[in-house]
């Protein structure tokens, strides 16, 4: 068992501040610190391909490296010369190839493609637009199976999440149903499930959820989602603040932005969830000490 | 408050797990993930100098280096060429001056030496022995006078932490005791303990609690020590890994081995703690994942 079960917290201060029946479902303790390591290593572990190549900076990237040094395989990161230098060292760390490209000349993805041509055999994985990325998120979906949760609520930005929790939930015979929450700077997927089609961002959105700085909705996420997501919850920015400061105070966890958009979406719209047994999944924990101090101090 | 309180948690199965009433102080959601934060603060904030040097491969200077950032103020930290890219990269991404040293060739305080005499005006920081230490953690201490606990047990290795809790606690008139937890294969202070005055190790331990793994007390710690601690538990490592096990199972937190010792010495000792009310401390989150994987797995 490489990937560890999720951890369900009951915390009864954060219950009473929010009149809720909440349950925190934790992805902070999960290897490299976010729910992405699901994704990661079963699409490392599923492939035949001895190298994997991926474009990321941020979590997938990281915990792609990782799975990718458990599975005894290669990995190259392609991450814009703009990143952090802590990502670039943890992505390094995990003994993968950092792949710095300055995004204002090249695009990632035709560093990618370059990349993939130099190395046919390689596997190029996408962060969120993958069979094997709902699939390995799935795995969440049927740790929550078993709780007897009425409603799932967790973040959207590719979609890769929540369409592996509604796939897990499935697959284990559950009828709980799955609502996203999305930043209202970054509302493409509210958009497309209004629309009925995948609507893109114009550009990348400037919430601090960055996690959910995706410009649309993966196409496999899509076909999960269009059916499947009982509904999105758009947060503002000053709810997913409030909603960082709420998951400190009451469960010690240390959460990115986008780790707190669930706990925020009950902040945002109560009614929607009052009787109901509610799981929200605080996604990850990767945030840099500036961003974190701004939040909570 | 640049100092963020630290989060109580009552995490009732862990209480029912170790038969003890146990509240848990975690300072893993302090800024850079531990208690040194406050130390380091507190001493850079204290001192009028304008540049301060300090030897830490760990949270220290991890720490020293943010709060310098937000001071305005020049850090060096000299670290050891074997230390982890991600550390260095971290301290860096503090704006902090690293100076790597091959520790086989030069030891790591000549280097400091050598480099406060290159800067006559610099501040050299000790990272567990330095009087603004035990004053910055004495913080930690005030905070825990409050709760009426009866005992508060928290690792040691320098005694920095351990040091600052009793000075903080009696400065804000509580009787509560304080017990070191302390790795057995890095005894020194239960050892010096016995023989009334400081006793080293004769090499660095091979303890899994880096954050433990001081040659010896630091002198200044050693004076409130002495008389201050009500005892210290010694915990073989396979506790240590228990206690991550434990606090990953019942509270979702990620902590280091270092932060895992003082429920670990609930563990080894549960009759001492029999009835009272115990805050156990859980100091710091920063741990390699290749490290958290093979204890959690």
């Amino acid at each position: 068992m490489t990937v560890l079960a999720t951890t369900l917290l009951r915390p009864a201060g954060l219950a009473r501040a929010l009149g809720l029946d909440v349950v925190i479902a934790s992805e902070t303790g999960q290897h490299t610190g976010s729910f992405k390591f699901r994704a990661a290593y079963n699409l490392a572990s599923s492939v035949p391909n001895a190298h994997v190549i991926t474009a990321s900076s941020g979590n997938f990237g990281q915990a792609l490296a990782y799975a990718c040094k458990l599975l005894g395989k290669r990995c190259t990161v392609v991450m814009p010369t703009t990143s952090a230098k802590v990502k670039i060292a943890a992505v390094r760390g995990h003994g993968a190839t950092v792949e710095l490209v300055d995004t204002t000349v090249v695009p990632r993805a035709v560093r990618v493609a370059e990349l993939a041509a130099q190395d046919p055999a390689a596997y190029v994985a996408s962060a969120y637009d993958d069979p094997y990325v709902i699939a390995g998120n799935a795995s969440l979906g049927r740790e929550l199976a078993a709780e007897g949760f009425d409603v799932v609520v967790a973040p959207v930005g590719g979609g890769g999440l929540t369409a592996g929790i509604i796939v897990g939930l499935r697959e284990a015979g559950a009828s709980t149903s799955v609502v996203g929450a999305e930043p209202l700077l970054a509302n493409d997927a509210a958009r497309s499930l209004a629309a009925g089609y995948v609507v893109a961002n114009e550009q990348e959105p400037g919430t601090m959820a960055d996690g959910a700085r995706t410009v649309s909705l993966g196409k496999h996420n899509w076909e999960v989602l269009k059916t499947g997501l009982a509904g999105i919850v758009e947060v503002p920015e000053e709810a997913i603040a409030r909603g960082v400061r709420l998951l400190r105070e009451h469960t010690g966890l240390r959460v990115e932005p986008t780790g707190a958009l669930a706990i925020a979406a009950l902040l945002v719209d109560p009614d929607r969830f009052a009787g109901a047994r509610v799981c929200a999944v605080a996604s990850g924990g990767n945030v840099d000490d500036e961003v974190y101090d701004a939040l909570v101090r």
